[in-house]
């Protein structure tokens, strides 16, 4: 079944706005077999809808548009379906009692103009909607079969779930589902973890499986999608890539599903050892406590952090002596691995972690250029700091140390002998 | 000059990639004078697209495209534009002896197959891209101009800015220009700043001027967006429109320009004063240190943090006593009092602030439910809480109460008597 989309609005050609409706519609409608061949990007202009709408009919088996449909835009979408499918705008009574109500609630007037937001195409169905004043519609034609959704985006996703995608599922067409699954690895780079680690999976991909690898500063995901006629067809393709995966790439893929994150990950770790953790953060400046704090639950594991930017801070609060800072420089192995175990000793945990390191884009030197960064473990069984050399971009710099931090601290519970990027442990 | 973007590619037809080249195009060409008026997404299919860019060609001064140009997408922009211009593929020699250089550093063979990258239709000029294998390319016909670009997001800027552009102000055509400018706002929400503080503009506004609020959880940012035949006309027009908001929204405004950040002007008035700030956060979990780490040189001012999530931290690292924690929870005035006591004391600052609350989602009370966050902030001269309740989405409450928590820092270095979102000081 092809599908067009079409959507409407000045905002999206002159780029105040990036066009996610769009994107979202595209994930939604593929996995639920529909084909999505071509989005159009249009004003809200009436010939121009009438126009692009009478092409998309003719070349699609479905087209859904949104936007439109807002008072400020002349319900321009209405209008051209009118004209198009040769049927009168009627007030539809529900709508019209439906928004009354909302503008009693707020305490707005009611002006004759609003009366125009009720009005619908007398040969659509209504797609009625909950979250605001903007209709759906829904239009069965001999040759294709027509959506109309509204602009906002929690407007048009919650009409799209809820009305549209079951009257798509009542027509007929040939369906071709799509499903992605995703693995989740951390402290290791896109290329080595093609290249190296799984290699070379042509054998086991064609025109019904896709693999892709999606960089990012934790490490890298992988992105396994496959087609078919059902989920269970898919599975079964899947499968194969999948097991082969998780057995080449072992201990780097650190969990499964798209919403997987390093920081959730370690947390559940930490929880199922029963364990808690600290932090002494230089470098990244609270990254690594705002990340782990950003998990619902994180009090059980998660006992405190000190953010040290002043070596005063790092002396007083932390317990290193200013003896180790003047000798050895404040980002350096000892301050590091002092660092750890202040944390760990001070706000009482099982495990410190501790970045010490230059963020930049200043500071930097010969010896010890922007990027230089030592990181610090310290549990009762095992004390090492690991050293990196990132880039000269200060937030990259942050994330990327918070994560070795994060992927520290979650291979050396499971007792994963190779520290993330293969970095070499330092001991004191 | 009217223009039309063709973006080609199926991951943006099925969700994986979100169009942002098609924004980062239109807004880019609009400020040029570009009236982009439809963009056309497609696979990369060789019928599909001659058809597209030939309906293109007609309708449009000017055509864009972006992608399909990799050897994976069996070069369809280029044969298309071949074929539908009536002119012969050919090597370009400076493309090719380019692309094989990069491929003998990165030590891959170069194939049969990678010749096909330093193709071009015969009948365009090159856009030599310096920062990829694809070239661009530019061809001004009689009835429209095109462009073509690479899909990769930053080899299409970088080829935008440095070739397409002057290529595109060369050629004649009616320009419109579009200009907009930011005006920051914070602890002010969208309405009241709207509604209450600036009040009605439409006297003030026309076709070429509008005004738009954008909301944030930090208050609002305020878009003032100008049409015009050059920059000194629509600057013209944009200032008493400027001059009136800046005369209304007066000290809600922290800053102006796009990029402008809570923390970053927090800090500008920090350093101006010659004030260093500490925090003590609970709820917040790290969040504020994050942000304030996050501009660079912030080490000038900001001395450290602690996030106290355990009580113990509070007691030990902030100087929080036991009692006060019992008597009154540590979701409490009292406690939050304390808690920006200690972080100016104990880390040795100007200015300590702090927060407790509760996050959510779990925890809450009929008494003190999620969303209730208690602000403290200590200075010399000053010393007061603020209690605000918000939602009951975690990730929210941290960034608005981190949020309130700068701006009272703000404020109060400013002498400002309000507090963000009018909410009253409770003193000891």
């Amino acid at each position: 079944m092809e599908c067009h989309i079409i959507s409407i609005g000045n905002e999206l050609l002159i780029g105040d706005t990036v066009n996610t409706n769009a994107s979202w519609l595209g994930q939604r409608l593929t996995e639920s077999g529909v084909d999505v061949t071509q989005v159009h990007t249009i004003r809200d202009e009436l010939n121009t809808m009438k126009s692009v709408l009478q092409t998309a009919l003719q070349q699609a088996d479905l087209v859904i548009t949104t936007g439109g449909l807002g008072p400020t835009h002349d319900d321009i979408t209405k209008k051209a379906i009118a004209e198009l499918l040769g049927c009168e705008l009627v007030v539809d009574q529900d709508i019209l009692s439906f928004i009354k109500n909302i503008f009693e609630k707020r305490g707005i007037p009611f002006s004759k103009s609003n009366y125009h937001q009720a009005e619908v195409p007398e040969c659509c169905e209504v797609l009625f909607n909950t979250q605001g004043t903007a209709p759906g519609l829904w239009y069965n034609g001999e040759q294709a079969a027509l959506g109309v959704l509204p602009g906002v985006p929690f407007e048009m996703k919650h009409l799209t779930n809820n009305k549209l995608l079951p009257k798509i599922n009542s027509i007929s067409g040939d369906r071709r589902y799509r499903f992605s699954h995703y693995l989740t690895t951390a402290g290791i780079g896109e290329s080595t973890l093609s290249d190296e680690v799984i290699g070379d999976l042509s054998s086991l991909l064609n025109d019904n499986v896709e693999v892709a690898y999606l960089p990012s500063p934790q490490g890298a995901r992988i992105r396994v999608s496959g087609y078919g006629r059902s989920q269970d067809k898919i599975n079964e393709r899947l499968n194969p890539v999948l097991d082969h995966i998780r057995d080449k790439a072992g201990t780097f893929i650190i969990g499964e599903g798209k919403d997987c994150s390093l920081s959730a990950e370690v947390g559940k770790v930490l929880q199922n050892q029963k364990l808690t953790m600290a932090a002494a953060e230089s470098c990244t400046g609270g990254y690594i406590a705002n990340a782990v704090t950003d998990i619902p639950g994180s009090s059980d594991y998660f006992v405190g952090s000190v953010t040290a930017y002043a070596n005063a801070v790092k002396i007083k609060e932390l317990g290193v002596s200013k003896e180790v800072i003047e000798t050895n420089g404040a980002v350096s192995k000892e301050v590091a691995l002092k660092m750890a175990k202040g944390a760990a000793q001070e706000l009482n945990a099982d495990i410190g972690i501790s970045t010490t390191g230059i963020a930049g884009p200043g500071g930097g030197s010969k010896e010890k250029p922007v990027g230089t960064i030592w990181i610090g473990f310290w549990a009762q069984n095992q004390h090492f700091a690991l050293q990196a050399l990132f880039t000269n971009k200060r937030l990259i710099n942050k994330e990327r140390s918070a994560a070795v931090a994060l992927e520290t601290i979650r291979r050396s519970i499971l007792d994963i002998s190779e520290m993330p990027y293969g970095l070499k442990k330092h001991s004191a």
